[in-house]
C-alpha cells in the first residue's frame, strides 16, 4: 500500500500548493474540505474540482457548523474589512485550524495515514494564533497522544510545508510542480461565479505574491 | 462577570459530575453536546434535560458527522461487543475527544470562558488513549497557542476532575454535590426510552461503580 496522507483542502492558493508538496513527497493524497457556515461557499466548489484535477484518492466534504458557536465576519454578519487591521483580524474563527486538524486526525487513523498536510504560512499567519509553527509542533505532539494507531508505534507527522514561505515563493513552488492556480480561489468574499474581491487582505497577498514572483496573476476578479 | 466554564455533556454520568465540578468552582456554566451520527441519539435528548435541570446558561449541541470518517462500532455497523475486550475497544471513535475539545475551545474564546471541563477518567479510559491525563496535557497546551485570547494573556485551562477517581468515587462525589443519576444515560445502545442494555462495557462500570459505592443504582434497564 501507497504511504497515504490527508490534506487540509480550502480551494485558495496555498491548501493546493500543501497538496502539492504531498504529492512530491510520494503520498497517495485523500483531501478534506469543511462545510463550516463561511459565507465564501465558492472555495468548497473550487476545492472539489482542484481535488479531481490534481488525482486525490478521495475528497471530503464535512459539514459542520461553526456559526452556531459564532464570532467571526467570515461567518457572522460581521462585515469583512477592505483595509489592513492591526493584530489579529475580525475575520478570524475561533479555534478554526484545531477543529479541522482534529477532524482529519480521525479520517487519518482510520486511513492509517502517516500525515496531514496543511497550508499555513507566515504570511497568512498576519496575527491567526493558529497559523504560527509552535501551533502545529503542539498539535503534532496531541496527535501523537490521541489515536490509538500512534500509542502502538506508528506515529503521525503534522506537515505545514508552506510555514516559512513567502506568499511568492510558495506560488514560484507550486508553479514549478504544476499547479494552475487560475482555479484557486482565495478572496474572502468571492462572488457566486468565484470572481475575487481585488480588496480584502487576502487578495492584497495574493496578487502581490504573483508580482514579486514575477508571474501573471491569473485570478479572475470581480 | 462571573466567570465562565463550557462543559462537555454526553448526558452520561461522568459528564454530569463534572459540571457539578465545574459549579461547585463557582463557574457559570456552559454546556456543549456532539450529534456526531451516534447511534445512542437518547443521550442527547438526556443531556438537554440535565442541562435543565442543573441550570447551565445556555446549552449547545453541534451537528458534526463523524459517520462520514468511519471506523467506530458506535457510528458504523460494527457490532457493539457483549463481552469485555482486550485492549482499545472497537467502540472506540477516531479522534472524537480532540474533535469535541477543539470545537468546545472556539466556543470557549467566544465565551471568554476561563475552563472547559471534560468528564474523562481512569475507569473510563479502558483503553481509549484521548482519556488519558498527558492527552488533556497536550490539549491545554495546544489551546493555549490556538486561540487569541490566550495570546493576549488570558490562558484556557482544560479540567479533568475525574481524572483519577473510581466510578464508585465519581458516584459518590456527585451525589455529594446533588447530582441524581436517574436520569444519565451511559448505554451504548440504550433503547429510545433511554433504557440501558445491561451488558455493554459501560452498562458493567456503572453497575459496579454503584456497588462499589453503596448506593442504588436508579439506572432504569430494558
Amino acid at each position: 500500500m501507497n504511504k497515504r496522507a490527508v490534506i487540509l483542502l480550502s480551494g485558495g492558493l496555498d491548501s493546493i500548493t500543501a497538496l502539492a508538496f504531498a504529492k512530491a513527497e510520494g503520498y497517495a493524497c485523500y483531501s478534506i474540505s469543511f462545510d463550516y457556515g463561511q459565507r465564501h461557499k465558492t472555495e468548497l466548489n473550487a476545492a472539489q474540482r482542484l481535488a479531481e484535477k490534481y488525482g486525490v484518492v478521495e475528497h471530503k466534504v464535512i459539514q459542520i457548523d461553526l456559526r452556531t458557536i459564532g464570532g467571526s465576519a467570515l461567518t457572522d454578519d460581521i462585515d469583512v474589512p477592505e483595509v489592513a487591521q492591526e493584530g489579529i483580524p475580525v475575520t478570524y474563527v475561533p479555534a478554526r485550524n484545531t477543529v479541522f486538524l482534529a477532524i482529519a486526525l480521525g479520517w487519518a487513523e482510520v486511513l492509517q495515514a502517516e500525515a496531514i498536510y496543511i497550508g499555513v504560512n507566515a504570511v497568512d499567519y498576519s496575527g491567526y494564533p493558529d497559523c504560527r509553527p509552535e501551533f502545529v509542533t503542539a498539535f503534532e505532539k496531541l496527535a501523537n497522544l490521541a489515536i490509538k494507531s500512534a500509542t502502538e508505534g506508528k506515529p503521525i507527522y503534522i506537515r505545514a510545508p508552506l510555514m516559512s514561505l513567502s506568499k511568492a515563493d510558495i506560488i514560484t513552488h507550486g508553479t514549478a510542480l504544476g499547479i494552475d492556480y487560475s482555479e484557486t480561489i482565495s478572496c474572502y468574499q468571492a462572488d457566486a461565479q468565484g470572481r475575487a474581491c481585488g480588496q480584502c487582505d487576502s487578495c492584497r497577498l495574493r496578487r502581490q505574491g504573483f508580482a514579486e514572483a514575477g508571474l501573471a496573476d491569473p485570478t479572475r476578479y470581480q
